[in-house]
């Protein structure tokens, strides 16, 4: 009776740690990342959200919009950041781009070749600047507009990274840490990439006769 | 002595039967949707995806792809399905959309005004079957390209209900049941609803003067 106590006594208080440490590990759970932007957003002075130390008076309001979220959200990238959009032509989101360049952060920028060339298009900036940019050369579009920040976060959506998509058409764009949906456009990236290496061009297939 | 021994005892118990309960909740936790799907998709053949029942012995493949997988989806809709799409021209997402509304799901569809009368626009013969359609009047694009299925899975990425999108373009949808998410895309759907109710449509401002 007194060994059947002590087995009572025993399996207690294994339960009690056990009980204990789940509640820990459901305590410490990471909080996931997980948000969806609504486009169009108002025009508002993005200068602050560029650079925080900067004070600016211009006359836009100095409010959060679902853009400023946007450029704050890539603007966190501390390593990476991969970028596989159709048409980008938004001088805002450029300056981004760039700055995160400027600061060391790996771009790697995948677009579409009918229209990295259009009017307006920061395709040719951003490759002046040192930005990889590689695109594809079907008929068909390249036409994602997803983005991986530091490989941890993707923004996916409906969004050309253009000033009429930000600022007139109603647009989406979810916003996930999910490892398992990171890892599937981190993948896509990677496999685009590769197919997509200048190296693998046919433009002038009569080279290859030579 | 004895006293604390037992009190030992039942918070031991109590231990095991908390861990226990939290054990089990950890166990039939619902796993969560979480899914991408990249286009273009090979042409198979649909049928079996539409008709379950029905042989079909045409030439194209009768194997599972991207496009299968996305029509297999949408038509697990037992109750609604909101449907956000920029152009809709995909003879294949039409039959499934129209076999959702003939087996008595409510099916709800948001477009574009600049693009449902295009040639090959399937919002034309959806009307004509019954289906509720509503469309921005604005010169901005109603841009969007998602589904919410029974309120509880949304669809959302890149893809134009084309056959261009699906078969030839690079193109990604993601799929999740994650209530935030889901939520937000359920409220931007019924928010457009009201906003594009033809009751406000302001095409012949005119008559307000009468």
């Amino acid at each position: 009776m007194l060994l059947w106590g002590r087995w009572k006594v025993v399996a207690g208080l294994a339960g009690l740690a056990l009980s204990l440490e789940l509640l820990l590990r459901y305590m410490r759970r990471r909080k996931p990342i997980r948000e969806v932007l609504f486009f169009p957003a108002p025009v508002t002075c993005i200068e602050p959200v560029l650079y925080p130390m900067k004070q600016c008076s211009c006359p836009l309001p100095h409010t959060d919009s679902a853009f400023s979220r946007l450029l704050l959200l890539l603007l966190r990238a501390q390593r990476s950041l991969e970028l596989c959009v159709f048409t980008f032509s938004c001088p805002s989101l450029a300056r981004a781009v760039l700055l995160l360049h400027s600061r060391g952060v790996r771009v790697r920028v995948i677009t579409d070749n009918d229209y990295m060339a259009a009017s307006g298009s920061q395709i040719g900036p951003l490759r002046s600047a040192g930005v990889a940019v590689r695109h594809d050369q079907s008929s068909g579009y390249m036409h994602h507009k997803f983005a991986v920040v530091d490989g941890t976060v993707v923004l996916t959506g409906s969004l050309n990274w253009t000033v009429q998509a930000t600022q007139t058409n109603r647009e989406n764009i979810l916003i996930t840490d999910d490892r398992v949906i990171v890892k599937a456009y981190q993948q896509e990236f990677e496999r685009l990439w590769q197919e997509y290496d200048p190296a693998s061009y046919d433009f002038f297939p009569e080279k290859e006769n030579k």
